[in-house]
């Protein structure tokens, strides 16, 4: 038995049947894969929303997990079709900055253009690569294949897009050190994800002041059951990223806050 | 193997990848599981709708199932995090009354408090225990672990809501008996769902009038189809609760009702 | 083991446990079935799009799937209910004519009446045979039970619909051969879906032009990526039916098109 777990990520909704035929075509090549939807709600071509949501959510998987993630405005064109391993994990799909968050985080160990049609489902469509060459080839991979029967090892590197990231400053009314964020999502509960992660806030910060949309908070809060309900907070969520939520409610439905709305997280060091 | 069930019940919705983290925590520790979807658009925060809800589903699984439900408005606090063994199913979830309703109808056999950090996720967070220790302990538990040593027997009693149930009285103009009853929930074809059970109403009863929002319905119907498309009739649904439906249509849509809705229930007895 | 893939096709949304219901009764029968949903977003009640739907979808599964289509209005009614062998796949559903685009394609090998309780949830109710009969019969039937024993072999011809197909004639101003079709839905994309498949055009069809509320398309492209962002293009879609696409954007919320539109489709084939 291959029990390879595969996991999906597309933008490509459950109203249709475009998932389910991803899955059977993998279930005709490896019935023993244990199959995980990740997502299937990224907004359609949002690229870096996908490259973030996938890095953050990777490590809760097995090692040797298979990610495929189908976020692929390119489809039919000359971008490329890719598999690659990436720290103890590995990835199928187009070569087109979905991998860049990944790669921030993990060492990117060897890769392949997947260019072999063995592999692939017989006559590949140019609009639906997620079912006739992606699905395929991932669910080939999960069963022993070795990655360099996949496709073939090439000297270009990967495609990066540029995803933003907080940047230090200091604040200029009080002269002390800044972080200056960005929400990059909302989720289901309405809290506000952020881009600044636990480890970019020193651990001896103390004083510390989040502002943003005309709100300042002071101090970061352990959870969401920390405050009283209705109340605003700021905590590191489950994927160790700033976010403002708000206790048993919605922050974005209260703030009228959305993606991209800057976030400014000042603190004191205490003097060495 | 351990082909064991695991159902998983939430208000995580399904655009983020929070449930498919959890599916990925369980195929580390037991890939042979079969994880199910009971549902993940419980209204956030709503625990008395998702006791509602699992207690109406667990009957359709096999024996032994485990069934692990995170609504969760306390997680990260000090309410405790369980482990139960309920007629002939499983339970892992926050003692937080989740499992009032599955209570008031099997029977409690025995409960842990999950306090047992071996079994759980490394780096547990204080936001998504759903993860990093229901994922993992339900998993655990599946691969036959004893329920003992998953945690520690608490005496406390679990935590337990008040649901609404309906109260029989007289009807004041006829005098006939009377079950005042409630809408819980709309469900997706707009189908309105009581709290009123089949087994509430006595078996003989006749000329069964069912009053609500301005509307007056005969008798309780066997089917959908047994009505006109479009007219409103009221009939026992899968988890023999009384529901308020239109042939063909959305009776929520049509009658602008929604939970909270009031029910009367009159009928008569014949005579012994 | 009997890894048999079984498909699920419904109206129930994921909104409610029914889905999860029915695979509860799939696991408690066959742990070692590979349940794939197809989707739950077929819109209540409507036959003839989950015909198209099933169609479609399942040349991307393994050969011996057992496709279970639960899409029921007259549930509980005298409507049989069906197990059929259609090609090399197999399909459990009510006979109200879900399969009508599958027989189009394929050829109908042996059907029975799902007529047999001990193949059925013990208590089947009159409002849930996804659950109580179409779910059971599908698992006993992915366990290697012989069709002849799931139920009794019939003489009426299965239920078939009028399904829309694109109509030929001439354009009335050139001349020219044209085919007649229609959006049949609007994809999670916003790609219009129409009637019309690639064979039905002539392969050597030259200067094709697609006109449709208001506009006027030259050619039909081979992938989305050919064209410019936000510009409007027609292809063949990965089910090999024209659609209609805006390059990176939504074409029904740009052209405030939906399900039922016209499309004319002309074509010049060159002289023999």
């Amino acid at each position: 038995m291959n029990r390879c777990c595969i996991s999906l990520l597309t933008d490509f909704g459950l109203q249709d049947t475009y998932v389910g035929q991803m899955k059977g075509v993998i279930a005709g090549i490896n019935p023993d894969a244990t199959v995980v939807d990740l997502t299937h709600a990224i907004p359609p071509q949002q690229i870096r929303l996908a490259a973030f949501a996938l890095a953050d959510a990777i490590d809760a998987f097995p090692d040797g997990t298979i990610h495929v993630a189908v976020v692929d405005p390119g489809v039919g064109s000359c971008r490329r079709a890719i598999a690659a391993e990436i720290g103890v994990h590995k990835f199928v799909c187009p070569d087109n900055g979905l991998l860049t968050a990944v790669l921030e985080r993990y060492t990117l160990k060897r890769f392949v253009e997947l260019d072999q049609p063995r592999f692939w489902r017989s006559g590949v469509s140019r609009t639906f690569h997620g079912r006739d060459i992606f699905a395929p080839a991932a669910a080939a991979w999960s069963r022993g294949i070795d990655l360099a029967q996949l496709g073939t090892a090439i000297n270009h590197p990967l495609v990066t897009l540029h995803l933003p990231h907080p940047v230090q400053d200091r604040d200029p009314g009080t002269g002390r050190p800044r972080l200056n964020a960005m929400v990059m999502g909302v989720d289901h509960f309405g809290n506000l994800i952020t881009n600044l992660t636990r480890s970019q806030l020193p651990p001896d910060a103390k004083q510390v002041e989040i502002r943003f949309a005309g709100q300042s908070l002071s101090g970061i809060a352990e959870c969401y059951a920390d405050h009283q309900e209705g109340s605003l907070l700021a905590l590191f969520g489950s994927s160790e990223k700033l976010e403002i939520a708000v206790a048993n409610g919605n922050a974005a439905a209260q703030l009228k806050v959305g993606a991209g709305e800057s976030i400014h997280v000042c603190w004191t060091t205490p003097p060495t």
